[in-house]
């Protein structure tokens, strides 16, 4: 049986999948204590890798949109961790790091693509603390990475 | 009554206000366990946002002023999620990001701005870890952002 | 009597040392419950700090070794930290970043010379969450700095 947040996933129209393993020496997810430490995430969906950089070649539009492609990631990774969403209690923080250029100054606007996902499927739950930076590149030149931090019971 | 603290800033002639909200889908702090979590504050006084690129239009001095600012707003964060600074048991770790070109090394010099005043004010529990770091640009292009993770009673 | 992880250290090869002290107002680490949170590592070795910009004058290969060296800096903080490296119970999350131009893409590849020595010295407990980003510049120009969550007993 779904439980709550697979069923508000559905209503939202977003589905989950099985994230890849890492392809280094490293996992998606630790646990210690009531804490779980995600990975940076990068922009991706079911075409590939979200490429841009902010400023440059991508609108703040589509680096939301990438950023929200974070956020399902990140969903993935919390399903796996868990084994149940509703074991989530808290997304506690996240740091948002925007692929731009050293002019790019609206790196929250872009983020909010991430944040607002999670509150939306999460309610209060999903409200979290958040640093937004710019960067110089990220991995691949995808246009977004996000790592989160998150409560479990 | 004011703390021990709150008195300690007095003498400092640190004058703390409320921070603004959030204008976007997250929350300045989040407490789990006794660790609070605060989002990065960027460098910004009574005039408004400091602005600038270190290396480029922003000497040192300024921009271990601007880092001095984010520990005001990083304190004022910390009274909002705690009611009382004294009950602050240790800042536990800094990520301070300096808005800079790529050929500027001193952002732990610009970082230490910050980094003194939690000192001067907290002593020996304000001594934290941190990493000191250069960004390519940060939010409405301020000079400094510093996200921060403290240990509350 | 040297500890099991001393003892794999000896095998690889790798020598550790006694820190020096940070020369700002800051701490190499701090523990909060069973949490060790350390500073920033920044890329160095006996010959001193290994400086360089990824996509301009260093090689991947080069700068996997530098992020290997943020490797020994962190373990040998976990030994000051911990009097005894067989207390580390795992190494939690790793902050990777690289001095790099806006175009190189290979931040993986680089942060895994840290990552991968973490997991030949403490094994299963050395696999940890990371992000692997590119920065535009780190203090004194060095080319690789890593900063690390680890639980301990």
């Amino acid at each position: 049986m779904p439980g709550t947040i697979e069923k508000r996933l559905a209503e939202l129209g977003v589905e989950i999948g099985t994230p890849a393993a890492p392809a280094a020496n490293y996992v998606p997810t630790v646990r210690t204590g009531n804490l779980v430490f995600i990975s940076g995430q990068v922009s991706q969906d079911a075409s590939g890798l979200i490429k841009g950089k902010l400023g440059a070649d991508m609108s703040v539009e589509d680096g939301a949109k990438a950023a929200r492609s974070c956020a399902i990631r990140l969903i993935e990774q919390m399903k796996m961790a868990t084994g149940d969403l509703d074991k989530v209690k808290r997304v506690v923080k996240l740091l948002g790091m925007v692929n731009s250029t050293p002019d790019f100054p609206d790196h929250p606007k872009v983020v909010n693509g991430c944040s607002d996902l999670l509150v939306e499927v999460f309610g209060d739950k999903g409200r979290h603390a958040r640093s937004a930076v710019g960067v110089v590149n990220l991995p691949f030149g995808v246009a977004v990475e996000v790592e989160a931090i998150i409560e479990v019971e």
